[in-house]
């Protein structure tokens, strides 16, 4: 079986979490795969399991709800350069929330956690939808290395939850003593950045997160929406890992 | 009169053009300051002219559709450390145009122009609703100098009029002699950055662009929407001249 080296824009590329075990999509990216994009026997398609694989199939049977098909080719997936861990307070209003999420899944990035704070206004996130919505964007930017979407979790827990890792900062809006988020990208690949919610991390979070290790870093002299921060904090690890 | 350092998130920012010549804030933003926000006489408030000057002000006088003020202060502003002229083909659905143009205001650059290209499926910008996000948005991210929106110019109209104009990039998603955004942005805060529509620029345009001069740029090994790419190129600016 030879390898292919990227994936194609020109082939459909579909989501199959078992795809190297079994041998057929089915749920939702079978239906649209039947009913919208009209897949028949003998189509040529690409598939990826989201978790760094993909490969091209030849369709070999196509039912009411699942479509069979036989691995051709191994694509060669470029592996991404960086290992970013956004953890990221929801928005009150949520399509912004969405929209970071679809922007950062184009750039890349490994992890999405929504952290709940003292301000924040909303505590309750669907990431059924976050997912459904990510993988949209994933596919359609041919990623084969999706993002996990973490359930949201409390500021204090996830404190302690990473209180032994290294490489973690948190943006803050007050004056103090901060690095820049680009600093803090070209000082190691993997991290963790932390953005508040609309009205910032209380004193008491900014100073319990300094207590656990994290280093707070300054996003620039503009004044960013969360969303923005969002974007901002993934981009700049794009960047810088080219 | 002395002079105050930022404009300050705790008291309301108007945008009036002829702040400095007038004393009048009237149209939209009398009616938001009247209505909505309740402005009083006596009451403290921050004007922009939005070119780059911000004073602090007491309200002298509201009728029905006007305010009065007297000058307080003069705002120091910080300027804008790059001249950034986004030139981005606009997108099918106008929503993500003017979400690209949000996120770059909040950043902050200098121009925007609607690029009418070969496979542009949208000809039409309505400039007068993106002026009126823009100015909402860079009212609410604090700034005193906001981007112009020029009218939408077909492709080949605007290499003639950049021709002498030197720092252009286009981005390109074919492979060829390309540099990277970041090394452009490094190399001088001033630039055109041409971001091409959902089909990318025609082979035509590609080489028409480098005969005018223009230096084939790439945006990463994403495949971004043209929205993304917009924000991308922003973001690169914004963060190389902090």
């Amino acid at each position: 079986m030879h390898k292919n080296e990227t994936i194609k824009s020109e082939l459909p590329l579909f989501y199959c979490p078992n795809m190297l075990l079994g041998n057929v999509i089915d749920g939702d990216e079978a239906f649209h795969a039947i009913k919208v994009l009209r897949i028949c026997v003998d189509d040529k398609i690409q598939i990826t399991d989201g978790i760094g694989n993909a490969v091209t199939a030849i369709v070999t049977q196509v039912s009411k709800k699942a479509i069979q098909y036989k691995i051709t080719e191994v694509i060669e997936v470029p592996k991404l350069k960086y290992n970013l861990h956004l953890v990221v307070a929801p928005t009150k209003n949520m399509e912004r929330y969405e929209n970071m999420l679809e922007k950062s899944t184009e750039f890349g990035f490994s992890m999405l956690t929504p952290i709940i704070c003292h301000h924040s206004e909303r505590t309750i996130v669907k990431t059924d939808r976050l997912n459904r919505i990510m993988i949209a964007v994933a596919k359609q930017s041919q990623k084969a290395m999706f993002p996990t979407i973490n359930e949201p979790i409390k500021f204090k827990k996830f404190m302690e939850q990473t209180h032994d890792i290294t490489n973690k900062y948190i943006a803050l809006c007050r004056d103090c003593n901060r690095i820049s988020l680009l600093e803090a990208a070209q000082k190691s690949p993997d991290a963790i950045v932390l953005i508040g919610p609309e009205g910032d991390f209380s004193e008491e979070e900014a100073t319990l997160a300094i207590q656990h290790g994290y280093v707070p870093i300054s996003l620039g002299n503009s004044r960013l929406r969360t969303e923005t921060a969002g974007i901002a904090a993934c981009h700049t690890f794009y960047v810088t890992n080219q």
